[in-house]
């Protein structure tokens, strides 16, 4: 290895390292931080932020990577490097410009603005007040703009954003999948609204915490969840934090009324940190920028495909459904396997997205895209958001709301700036789809081996092909090397079709 | 406030910072951390213990210091200042010395070393093989020499090296202070063998955890801790960490068949975080050098008087007694409360000094302050310690031990660079004695208000001698201003005469 990659490395391991102390304080905060220690948290946190921002936009790291022949325009560097060497140089550079490239007045603007935007978000969706949001929301759109225009100049802005959440993604690919995804999900929807609603009443049946707690563990230890490299814990809302190389942590939260909402939790975040344990490049580049999930989208994927792909079909369930129904109490009584496998899978268009099925949760998504390219590029005025968003909900999931609070103000993420991250949470569905249309091509006995109440040849197809790389291809490549194909939501279409035409009966 | 010393103050709040975000770290590898993060875990305390020597040593700290007046020889600086600031300028001081006199090559040397001899001490105290330790124990002790000729080269090494832990403390003073104790408490002991044995068998019966748990979270509202600024966890071994100025955590451990010592612990740790959470100078000072406890020995003044003067009262117990019982299960059934505060009140001499009673636990402390003082000053030789160990063992408890694991290995101490540490110990009883005198003098009430379960007049009387001015005044002086006179043994000794002889009735 050059010598200039090694000390890159070395480097970059400093600033891997802070990121995750970042990470085991933000943990603390979210599960066992007493309440009065929120101050002195936020100053604790802004030092390690302002220490990794330190880190990560030393100027060695600008001329290693330029004596490597990394350069904006050709990111993986020398011809004569290793795969995994460019791919690396790619990964940091892509780091290293993200994080140099805005002038400090617009860090500044963007970091007062976003915290004036979101509390300025809290009381407009208190108060149903879309009004008193707008001006936050031009302002953030406006330096949004800003933005994409230092990080990509020859780029349309848009473009841009949705390169920092799914590298290598344009809104008119994104735009082409999801032209033929959404036609297929309303008239899939539409197949679905025609037939008898299935009984998920049972499921809201009183289940204690504690019952609950137990139904968590053991459902990590079905996926394979390593609990000496992580843990399960309680917070308000479920998320997977990496503290560390071996130190994985997710939560859960549990409703007393709803079984489903904790298990469900729990094997979605379980999916997310069965990634982040798998990443494993070479030992030359662990605890490096290579060493980080391929993207956003990729990540939702995996806790959707181990959610929803496995977590909700009649096939795992076949061997773990009287364990379950043992651990649950006295909930699942009298419930055969056949009507839980349908409760579980109840479709039913809602105005909420968190809360949408798996069928619906795309539309949501495809909504939130078409309006936030429009806004971005201006085809939108901020003024008429409201009335656009109830007029796509109408359209596409055929419900309206009855206010704003939940209508275009449910979501935070346009309060805190994030624009172009919607779409991973689709493509993550369609990767998830795409990925297991190949395995059950690949290893034939998959079925079989789920109900065996077997998950680990699933669980190593997906190490081999996705986490052990990490970020060594984007996600494109990367799925693209994992199935043979370049993406297409026909595999995500065919599988709900196929999944759901049974489920309902047509 | 001159401008160099709110410029002190800006630096020194980020080495503060550091060193909670430190503990933040600790505690999660103690309490919660899964097993195999311990890799990268260690990488990254190392990473922070770096940066804040980093931000300790800055020379701009040392040329402020100067500009102020503070001085090796006159920490105190300028005599124009106010107390307050000149009290601040001599913890900086302190703190700054010890971090940049030692040379480079000495500490690399004592950390190596102190690595290196703590496995030896595992294993040597496993293997009951004082040999194998002994060329490490010589190894260490002569860096303490030559760390304390360093450190105060005028000085005797043993003096320079209490100072460490009990900032104005010498041996001869020490000494002096632990002959009369000595004598005392052998005497005490005496006539306490003499007599009929309590008897404490039901402390023993099987408590579950979840009571155990259950009582210690009652003890921490009755004795005061403010759980919005603090919490427990469980940990094999008991302590109290100071994770931000609003965030001061405490952990306990159950053991089933030992009821006392998860409560007494839980009392004991709390007395530390009331001593934390209680500090507060004035706010120019927060977060700083000043607001750190003014000496180890003051500390363990607090967790005492809480778990041993006041938790083991008969006043306490009185109104609190059946609550006990009834959190506890059947392990008081039937056991009056004078029987339960004599069994919490036994006294029986012992080889081991974390297992020993309020009365033969400072005997404990006195045979390692000789002993230790001997073998820095070469008094002693390393071959010599068994037998001296042992003969002093026999003097002052009446017991022998076994075999060297049981006698002078038992301690992690000295194989860890900890010389000077032990008198702490014993001062923190002495301490607590006086301050107790002084405070049912001045608070006549003191012990009505504990038997009507009101600690309160307690917590505030320390918080405002003790707590409050943290390292304004070093322990000698804060003991003489809290209790109108310097430190003397007398106060623990007839403390201990008055209570023991109602325990054992002579």
């Amino acid at each position: 290895m050059r010598k200039e990659i090694s000390r890159l490395v070395e480097i970059d391991r400093e600033h891997v390292l802070v990121s995750h102390i970042e990470s085991v304080l933000s943990w603390d905060q979210e599960t066992y931080m007493p309440p009065k220690a929120v101050e002195e948290r936020a100053e604790q946190l802004a030092l390690l932020e302002g220490l990794a921002h330190e880190k990560l936009v030393n100027p060695e790291i600008g001329s290693l990577l330029s004596a490597l022949g990394s350069t904006p325009g050709n990111p993986l560097g020398d011809s004569g490097l290793s795969p995994e060497e460019r791919a690396y140089l790619r990964a940091l550079r892509r780091a290293y410009d993200q994080a140099t490239k805005l002038p400090a007045d617009l860090v500044t603007d963007l970091a007062r603005t976003t915290a004036l935007g979101q509390s300025a978000w809290v009381d407009a969706r208190t108060n149903d007040d879309f009004d008193a949001f707008a001006p936050f929301l031009e302002k953030l759109l406006d330096l949004q703009r800003r933005k994409a225009a230092c990080l990509g100049p020859d780029k349309p802005a848009y473009d841009v954003l949705l390169d920092l959440y799914e590298p290598g993604s344009t809104e008119a690919g994104i735009a082409e999948v999801f032209k033929s995804l959404r036609s297929e999900l309303v008239s899939l929807l539409g197949k679905i609204r025609s037939r008898p609603q299935v009984d998920d009443s049972f499921l809201f049946r009183a289940c204690p915490e504690s019952r609950q707690a137990e139904v968590s563990q053991w459902l990590m230890d079905v996926v394979g969840f390593d609990k000496e490299r992580g843990r399960l814990d309680t917070t308000a809302h479920p998320f997977t934090n990496t503290l560390g190389s071996d130190d994985v942590r997710i939560t859960t939260r549990y409703i007393q009324g709803n079984l489903a909402s904790s298990m469900f939790s729990t094997i979605h975040e379980s999916g997310h940190a069965l990634y982040e344990l798998g990443i494993e490049p070479s030992a030359a580049f662990r605890r490096t920028k290579l060493s980080e999930a391929a993207s956003m989208a990729v990540h939702e994927s995996q806790s959707r495909l181990w959610e929803n792909i496995i977590g909700r079909s009649a096939a795992f369930w076949a061997p773990n459904y009287s364990r379950l129904a043992s651990l649950s109490g006295a909930v699942l009584e009298g419930v055969p396997l056949d009507s839980f496998v349908r409760a579980i899978n109840k479709v039913e268009p809602s105005l909420i997205r968190t809360e949408a099925d798996e069928v619906t949760y795309s539309l949501h998504v495809i909504l939130r895209f078409e309006l936030e390219s429009d806004l971005i590029s201006g085809r939108l005025a901020v003024k008429d958001l409201p009335a656009a968003w109830n007029a796509k909900m109408k359209d596409l999931l055929g419900v309206v709301p009855k206010n704003d609070a939940e209508g275009c103000l449910q979501d935070v993420h346009w309060s805190c700036g994030l624009y172009g991250y919607f779409p991973s949470y689709a493509l993550g569905n369609l990767y998830a789809a795409q990925l297991w249309d190949r395995m059950r091509e690949t290893l034939p006995d998959v079925d079989a081996s789920l109900r065996r109440g077997d998950v680990s040849p699933i669980r190593e197809w997906l190490r081999e092909k996705i986490h052990k790389p990490a970020s060594t291809w984007i996600p494109g490549e990367l799925i693209e090397r994992a199935t043979g194909s370049a993406l297409d939501a026909k595999y995500f279409v065919s599988y709900l079709n196929e999944k759901y035409s049974r489920i309902y009966g047509f």
